[in-house]
C-alpha cells in the first residue's frame, strides 16, 4: 500500500473556456496553485495531450459529449477544461486504500471530458487507467492510445467476422485510424484497400501505406472510375470486401460501399466531407448490405472492462513494435514547471491552427 | 387423389419479349395452342395479373431477377414471358401423384419470373401455391398478395421488435406497401407516421390514410420543416420511432431517419427518387442507427415455407376484411377465351402507359 507523499505545491496552468465558440476566440488560460491530492486522488504532470477534431468540436459545442462547467481555479465564471485524451505521470499520491498506482506511472483518463489540456492536475485514481512505467512506450503513443488504435481495433472486430484472407476497404486512408487499421489487419492476415485523396504527395503516401501493410492504395478518382469493380474483383479473387470503413461520406461512401460483397457492412465513424453518408438503394435491396456507425467514446463507456484490457494489449503491441504510430506531429512544451498561462495558451492556439494531428508533448 | 381430366385444347395468348428494352417497344404477343397438361402439371386460366414496376424493370433488363429466354410458342427467337405476379384458376389437371390442387382452385406462383402475362398456361404443381376456392377473396387481392402485403408484413416484423404503442415512420405513404403497413400496424397496436407528397389532393389522401389506420399523415415539406422533431417527440411521448421504411431515398430518407430513436433501423425497399439513400453521419455515429434493405423476392426464395404460410395468413385477413386493398386500379380483359394477340398486346401496352398500379383482370 502506497501512502501519501508530501510534495511542494505546484503552479499549474490550464486551458479553459466559459462559452462554446471558435477555439481561438474562446480559449483562455489560468494559473493556479495546485492543492495536495485528496483522499483517493493523485497529482498528475502532463506528458502529452493531443489536439483532436473531437476536442475542437467540443469547444465549439457540436460534440455529443459535453464537458462539465464549474467555478474553479478562482475564475468568476463557470469554466470547462478541454482535452479528452492524453497521458500524465503520477507525481504525488493522496491517501488511498489501494496500491493501484505508483509514483512515475503513466496514466490515461478512463472517460471523455477529462480535461487534459493542463500542465498539472489532481485526479481520482478511479478515473484513471495505468500504463505502468513507460518501458519503451513513447509519449505520442501513450497520449493517443485511447482513441485511434481502439477505433481501428473495434471496427475490424465488432461488425463482421474477418478471417485470414478476407478484405476490407477504408477511405480517408491517410488518417491515423486507417494507418492503424491496415497494420492490425496485416497482423491478423486480413487484406486491405486504402483509398486516399491525391494531395500532391501520392507516391510518398502510397509507399508509406504499403510499408505499414496496405495491400492496395488507390485514389478517390480511381475508386470512382469505371474499372474499379473489375479491379477489386480481381484483387480479392471474386470475394469483394466484407467491410468498409467510412470517415468521409458523400460520394466516397457510395463508392466504397459498391466494393462490398453481399451482406457486407459499411461502418461510418467520421464525416470529413461534411456530406451525408450516401449509399445506392440497390446495394441495400439486392445486396443486403448493412450501414452502421461507430463512436469510440460510447464504446468505452459501455465496455469499461474491455476498454482497460484493450488499452493494455495495444500498449503491449506498441512496446513490442508490432504497431507503429505515424502521421502524428508533436509540439514541444518546454519547462512544464515554469510555463506561464500566456505561453501555454499561445502554444495550443498555434497548434490548433496547424493541419494534421498535433500533440503537445512535455520535454 | 385427383386424376387427369381430358379437356379441349385452349388457344392461349401470351405476351413475350426477345430483347431487353422499353416495354412498349419490345413487347410482342403470340397465339398458340396449349397442349394437355403433362405429368405433375395443371392448366391455368388467368384471373388477374398486375403490372408492377419490377415487371417493367425486368423487361428493361435492370431488375436483379432475370427471366428465362427459350424458343417456345413456335417463335424463331428465344423469348421470355413477363409478369412476376398474378392469380390463375386451375382448369385442367395432368397426371399427378398428389391431390394438392382441384379444379377451380386459385393459385399464385411460388417464385419470381413465372411469366404471368398469358391468358392460359401450363405449369408444374410444385411451382404453385394454392389459395383454394376464392371464398370472398377478390381477383385484385389474390393477384397482388405475394408482393406488397408480404413486404409490409415482413418489414414490420423482421428488423426491430415493435411492441404495442411503439412507432414507425414511412415515406411514399400513399403507396400500396405503406397503405398495407399502416393497416397491419393498426391491427397490432403499433403507431404510424405516413409521409406523403402533396400532389394536390392532400385532404383526400390524408382522410383515406387515417381511415386505414395511420396515426399521423404529414407531407414531405412538413417532414423537412424545423418543428418536426418537436412534433414527433410530442406524438411519440419522447420515444421517437423504432423503425423507418424508405422507398424514396435522397433527402426524404435523411429526414425520416432523423425521427428514429437511438439504435433505430431504417429499411430501404425502393428508390422512387432515383437518388441514393442519404443519412447524416451523426445518426450513425452518435445515435447508433442501422440502415438496411429488404427485397421481397429474395425473402421468398430464402424462406419458402414461411412464404406459403404467410400467403395463407394474408388471404385469411383479406377474407375476414381485416385488411383492405386500396390504390389499385383494374383493367378488364373481356372474353379471355377469344382474345386475339393484338388485343392482349394493346391492353398491356395501354395499361403500362397509365400511372398507378394497374392489374389486368379477366371478366
Amino acid at each position: 500500500m502506497q501512502h501519501s507523499s508530501v510534495i511542494s505545491s505546484h503552479k499549474a496552468v490550464t486551458i479553459t473556456f466559459s462559452n462554446y465558440g471558435l477555439p481561438n476566440k474562446v480559449l483562455q488560460a489560468v494559473e493556479y496553485e495546485l492543492p495536495q491530492p485528496g483522499l483517493g486522488e493523485v497529482t498528475l504532470k502532463l506528458i502529452a495531450a493531443p489536439i483532436n477534431p473531437a476536442d475542437l468540436n467540443q469547444i465549439e459545442g457540436t460534440f455529443a459529449s459535453k464537458p462539465e462547467f464549474s467555478k474553479r481555479f478562482g475564475c468568476s465564471e463557470a469554466v470547462a477544461v478541454p482535452g479528452n485524451e492524453g497521458v500524465f505521470e503520477v507525481i504525488a499520491l493522496g491517501k488511498a486504500d489501494s496500491n493501484e498506482l505508483s509514483l512515475g506511472d503513466w496514466v490515461i483518463p478512463k472517460t471523455a471530458s477529462f480535461g487534459t489540456w493542463a500542465t498539472f492536475k489532481n485526479a481520482k485514481v478511479c478515473d484513471l487507467i495505468s500504463l505502468g512505467k513507460p518501458n519503451g512506450l513513447t509519449p505520442l503513443q501513450a497520449a493517443t492510445i485511447a482513441v485511434n488504435p481502439l477505433a481501428a481495433y473495434r471496427m475490424l472486430k465488432d461488425f463482421v467476422e474477418l478471417e485470414r484472407g478476407d478484405w476490407f476497404i477504408v477511405n480517408g486512408g491517410n488518417s491515423g485510424v486507417c494507418r492503424l487499421s491496415v497494420q492490425l489487419a496485416k497482423l491478423w492476415g486480413v487484406k486491405s484497400i486504402s483509398v486516399i485523396r491525391d494531395d500532391g504527395n501520392l507516391g510518398e503516401v502510397k509507399q508509406e501505406l504499403h510499408a505499414l501493410g496496405a495491400d492496395h492504395v488507390i485514389t478517390e478518382e480511381q475508386l470512382a472510375g469505371s474499372s474499379i469493380e473489375r479491379d477489386v474483383n480481381e484483387w480479392t479473387q471474386g470475394k469483394m470486401c466484407k467491410l468498409a470503413l467510412n470517415s468521409v461520406g458523400g460520394k466516397s461512401s457510395a463508392n466504397i460501399a459498391c466494393q462490398l460483397a453481399d451482406k457486407g457492412t459499411i461502418v461510418t465513424y467520421g464525416d470529413m466531407s461534411k456530406k451525408p453518408v450516401e449509399i445506392p438503394a440497390s446495394l441495400y435491396i439486392y445486396k443486403d448490405i448493412v450501414s452502421r456507425g461507430f463512436w469510440v467514446t460510447k464504446w468505452k463507456k459501455d465496455n469499461p472492462k474491455d476498454f482497460e484490457q484493450l488499452i493494455q494489449s495495444v500498449a503491449a503491441m506498441f512496446r513490442e513494435k508490432k504497431l507503429k504510430l505515424t502521421a502524428v506531429a508533436s509540439v514541444d512544451l518546454l519547462d512544464v514547471e515554469k510555463v506561464r498561462s500566456d505561453e501555454l495558451l499561445s502554444l495550443f492556439k498555434s497548434s490548433i491552427a496547424k493541419k494534421g494531428k498535433n500533440v503537445i508533448v512535455v520535454k
